[in-house]
């Protein structure tokens, strides 16, 4: 079978097509067709060595495909079952002490014709979805689910950017009933933003300060979620722009690192979440919800297997709006 | 000033018009001049004494109107301000421990001209909402906040009938993201309830057994959430409704009593959670949701001061469509 | 190796012991040489064929020993490590959709000297127990972890009788900061309830009406939580003695079925929570616990693997204060 | 009556005796004959000008006392009632939007023999404490309780110091079932702190890296709850001693302001929750514990009240051990 791995950690040069034999299902396990994976700001980091990572290790933590094999006392699947993955591998639910086991980290990603993994470790995907589609949600769709989680209708959310993410969490809080306000700093992307239901968006560009438009728009509230997607930079603003007793959601790291003023973030009177990810449990939640509502994830753009290079060349602009998908 | 009292427990027929002084406004306190108030399935059996009430109450829990006059110390509100009264006299928020205080109980109910009471009493009206809307608010409104409180995309959530509280909780629950089905014996409601947001109407007279007809809705799961209103012979197919780990909502007592098998309620591995109004906190809550979503109360049918004694009549033929409202 | 089966469904006479293979570890699991095991009422009323229950089943769904053999990619456990099971054999954790499967139903239970299992099906002893201690834990210990959560200093507990689940929902409240109440038929028990930090022994021989007592007890507030044990008949009391905004745990089928009354269960305002035993993750956070306070379950008496049949017409006679084990 | 008053903002030397008529009860309202106030390190920064205040207020925040007069309407407390106030004087409990109006902000404080205060704004003493002990509670006691509320047993909580909030932090943690480390700085405390529950003690001064010997002391997990009153400063090594999903708890502006790192925040997959004391409802909560466990608050010293300079003097150099208390 074909698959990519990261020969090096030199970056996007380091991923190689490689031929290699099509792993054996054993007991308990599931061999997975994947149709189509998907791509995160991990994967890039990862390439480059900043991030601890399995040597020669296949990218991507996200993937669809069909079951196409399985092993003894399968229960879960048969051939067939159209499944996702979710983004550990062995964090199913309830409360979580350890690290739990990544893609990438202590397993082989998705970004090859076939995998092989427990049965417990993948979801079935909800039924209106593509494969791309569904390749889309593990990292980014939970992680938004999570960050949004509890948002009531009449709270004010706020998220940043274009990312897969910030879409993710524009398209969940407003199913939870928020009024959503995005900060972008591209002004085409406004029209797009406001057809996936933005109740406001706010030129990042033209003003940097949004923190003081998020308080006029609130009747100087506050938000009373905020989506932190831009590292430190962003978080002065979230911190200004946060509610009495509201949540900044901290997500990846995707910004840049840098200090935080204790003092601000104290009288914020307001709660640091920091999210990573979610358990399987989560994602079940999640596509539950979307499958209920039939929403569908904003794909940027799909790549074909062959063009996986060209998929990262693209990602790593970070200019996307919704996820950058790669059909297998 | 005019006011209608119950000048005995014999029913409806006790309820009697008078005049009386206009009452003044104390440190504290504030005087409303009531524009609105709505009828409840409480005014009814109080109104028999079979519930506990004070002598000669003054009915109505639930009023909108405006402020007239404000005490010395009063921050909290100002002439001409719009507001609402919550649900009870002295339960602010928090852990209640104490039956909090109640109109008709040890206060004074709003079938009056004027009303005095503590600024903390009252709420801000949504500003959008009518006076008669915001009457509709604090009883029903607050139950069927409560009642679907941790709802969430992809949950479905079962209500029964027509009144106010169970249309009040088909709004919220669409809000929160809900799949909502609604029984009712009454087929020419079925199309009302669809333009509300209903996803399914099961007509309980033709389908006593309504449970089945959720099981197979809900691929055999059940509901997440069923808001139980017909007492103990709703709540038989409550149980055989609900999902484990899904809550059963234990509204009021406008059903009959009567045994419910210990064993059922068991078996479900649900929750029952019974529902006493809510607190002004949850007022508050309910009208930011409100206010923010644009969301109207639906009204039965409004009767003028003059009329309140038809209002009641018309009431206790219990055929309602959401609320009806006496306006003052 | 040795086993006990259920050959019929007829009671504790079905229970034979037989001469089996030693099963073999397949990839993912591990084999457990079993050195205790625990009685539980489920094993009377599986055994008289009301419950559902796999054909010719090992009985006991609790236990603990030592891994023997582990199968290839095992990392949660070695060979040596001591271990007890949880109580279903697959709900680890989180939203909890469908009945998880369980021993004697799915999968045969622990009365035998060898057991292979996944190694997900099994969690790491609390160190300071006895395998005797640890076989006591997974029903009703944590029924009673999660009948007792949220329970907080200063909360009133009642707990009714001396059964396992009673004696550790007493040890657990105590460990939570609760003030906890024991109901219990018999006078001589009292002082051992006492000495397991008891606060109050109410003599429900004496006085049936205990749910008065409690009330007294509590300044008229009524208990903040109570385990209903005792099915229809106890629970009765139950709603009785609990507090507005209270919650009773309703724990099993251990007593009598039979009518609840809708409108006390109503009018009593608290919440009524069906209590499944718990997931995975429950029970190693009852373990974390249990380690870190050094506490140790209440043993009513420990038999021989060849005495299993005598500690089942022990158990039968229900006059037990805390588990009934028998040494493998 | 007598009353200190802040006749300037230059510091503990604006603290100044006077004489002033005694206040008046009006409707809804309550005279309180103050029994004891006690010390709070905002008290210190009001005084300086550094900290929103009222022109020449009167100082503390917290008191404990007798009602002498009940104006109308007051139903709450009746004369000879020992009572206590809560921090806020308008947040009685549910959510919070608004900064609640705070004594010597928005009212007057307690160091004075008489204060007329809205009935709503005061709570009931547990029985078995003197006035001194009582005065302790509302800010240092409640945020206390707040920063530890959560805590199960078989957690690590770890608090800094011995001031006011830390050793209360102590008491409660260990009602809860945690087990708790304190760091500090005097090895003469640590009979004390041992006495008092704590499990382990850390020289912070032989020990600054006193992260590391949490996580020795904690299998390398970190700690559940960290209780961080040392600012940025001590922040870094709250960092670095958390749980992944564990919290630390943001208690005020003891310590030193200065930057926090945003990656060390982000990848210690921990919540950061900023504590602002607490409602009327927590208090209560809190005084629900002390009385069912008859705790009593740690007094490091009592002073007369013609010594209130002095006490302040003494508060300043910040040795304490407990609470600084004020007899009146």
């Amino acid at each position: 079978m074909k698959s990519y791995r990261l020969d090096s950690f030199s970056g996007i040069e380091a991923l190689t097509l490689h031929e290699e034999p099509r792993p054996e299902v054993g007991r308990g396990q599931v061999r997975v067709r994947v149709r189509a994976s998907s791509l995160n700001y991990r994967d890039l980091v990862l390439a480059e060595g900043t991030y601890p990572a399995k040597q020669r290790t296949i990218p991507h933590s996200d993937a669809a495909g069909e079951v196409e094999a399985v092993g003894a006392d399968v229960r879960r699947f048969k051939v067939g079952d159209r499944v996702m993955n979710y983004f550990y591998a062995n964090w199913v639910g309830g409360v979580r002490r350890h690290v739990p086991e990544q893609y990438m980290a202590e397993h082989d990603g998705w970004l090859a014709e076939y995998r092989v993994v427990d049965a417990e470790a993948l979801v079935a995907m909800p039924a209106h979805l593509s494969f791309e589609e569904a390749a889309a949600l593990p990292c980014a769709g939970v992680t938004a689910w999570n960050a949004v989680a509890g948002v009531r209708p009449g709270h004010t959310v706020v998220t940043q950017g274009t990312g897969g993410v910030s879409v993710f969490a524009l398209q969940f809080a407003k199913l939870l009933g928020g009024r959503v306000i995005v900060t972008t700093s591209t002004r085409e992307k406004r029209a797009r933003l406001r057809e996936l239901g933005a109740d406001e968006v706010i030129d990042s560009a033209a003003t940097p300060d949004w923190a003081s438009v998020v308080r006029e728009l609130t009747d100087g509230y506050g938000a009373d979620r905020i989506i932190n997607l831009g590292g430190a930079s962003s978080l002065e603003q979230s911190i200004a722009a946060i509610a009495q007793r509201g949540q900044v959601s901290l997500v990846g790291a995707l910004g840049p690192g840098g200090p935080v003023d204790f003092f601000k973030l104290f009288w914020s009177q307001a709660t640091y979440e920091t999210i990573g990810v979610g358990s399987r449990s989560d994602t079940e939640e999640m596509n539950r919800a979307i499958a209920a509502k039939q929403l569908r994830p904003v794909l940027d753009r799909v790549f074909e297997f062959h063009e996986a290079k060209a998929a990262w060349q693209y990602f790593a602009k970070r200019k996307v709006f919704g996820k950058v998908v790669v059909r297998h």
